[in-house]
């Protein structure tokens, strides 16, 4: 599949500190979804109750003048299929990937989204999923999803959330960098990890970093500090 | 399978912020053990490299003056087969049971455990896996496992390292607290989050916390704080 009509949004979170849901992508949104997008469809799969994550997201996207139509209303694979946009929200990672393998969604949207080029907006775990693969998610493994494979949008992993280790913790836990190290110790794909309030934007074979700081995980390299607003297409190829 | 003969020593941890390799229980091991077991046998699979694991755990078990012989080391079943005692460290809690399936060792080590009463230790991922599943794990997914279900010794959950939530943090992550109300939303199974230098020894039908405080959560009800020394016998029952 050609990977030059992908137009994609990947968030490391949703939420802010100031509780305002997107409030970091607000103004981003209308010129990301374009002028033709009347009705994004969302994939609330990623919490168990469906009806009220989709009602509250339904009210965020009202603020920004934009219909919301939750892909579990009616039949999901045939919501897919008619989606102007694609939006995948928060949540349990294995929850939402084990939902959308239960629904046979996963070929569809990487058509949709790949070669019709619709846009693709993730949050938290709806930016796992757009990758390769979910194993840098940070969530527990409460359901057995069929497989880690994901839908594959971009061929490198995200850690959304990600968090420096604190030098004063005496706790005996792995730090995220300890975990993410241990996933380079059995496989090589490159990890972002993408620091809250930072995002990437994919066009094509162009990805930006934006919104904050994200630092690059790579088997055998030492991690590399990506600064905010910096190009990261290298990481779409290598 | 009968439980009333099965003798179990599941650790939160294994390294102390002394670094002194199972420090916090070392007084207990040689009772815990018996003067019947000359060697115990190490299960590595939980770090990628079996034969550096298996040759630290050595070390610190000589200082106790039990010797050690690596599962890995020859025939892996027939090493369980042949075991006095069994100890699983901690690492990587999916490529622990990843390893654990492959080997075809997890039928075995559930008959000598509970039907052979051989003495069981496991630390952090070794607890884990200990118990009904590995849904509570703190680790990354790094490899697929063929199912989370898990050796089944114990009717309940283990969080290890358990950590109570950071009311100054800005971090918009799950806490511990969140991940395990997650797991509570999609099953009903009690987690027994195990503080750090806590414990539970099984002895049959009987269940000692030790070594410090643990909290306890069941689907539905308000999280219960469990005092270091305390009796949680019940938790094998309900
Ligand atoms: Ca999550
Ligand atoms: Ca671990």
């Amino acid at each position: 599949i050609a990977m030059s009509r992908r137009n994609l949004l990947l968030l490391s979170n949703s939420k802010n500190h100031d509780s305002v849901y997107l409030s970091h992508v607000r103004q981003l949104l209308p010129n990301f979804f374009g002028s033709s997008v009347k009705t994004v469809t969302f994939v609330p799969y990623a919490l168990p109750d469906c009806d009220s994550y989709t009602s509250y997201v339904r009210d965020a996207f009202a603020e920004m003048g934009i219909n919301v139509k939750g892909v579990h209303e009616g039949n999901a694979l045939e919501n897919i299929k008619q989606a102007e946009a694609i939006y995948i929200g928060g949540g349990n990672t294995f929850l939402l990937l084990k939902n959308l393998y239960e629904q046979k969604l996963v070929e569809e949207i990487r058509k949709r989204v790949l070669t019709d080029g619709i846009p693709y907006m993730g949050s938290s775990a709806g930016s796992n999923v757009a990758t390769v693969a979910i194993n840098t998610t940070n969530d527990m493994p409460i359901v057995f999803p069929p497989t880690f494979d994901a839908l594959q949008l971009v061929p490198f992993h995200i850690n959304p959330h990600y968090i420096d280790p604190n030098p004063d913790s005496t706790h005996m836990g792995e730090s995220r960098v300890d975990r993410i190290n241990e996933y380079h110790e059995v496989a090589d794909t490159p990890v972002l990890g993408i620091r809250e309030g930072g995002f990437v934007k994919v066009e094509g074979n162009k990805m930006t970093l934006l919104g904050n700081s994200a630092r690059l995980f790579r088997k055998g390299k030492d991690a590399v500090e990506c600064a905010k607003d910096s190009d990261l297409s290298y990481l779409l190829t290598e």
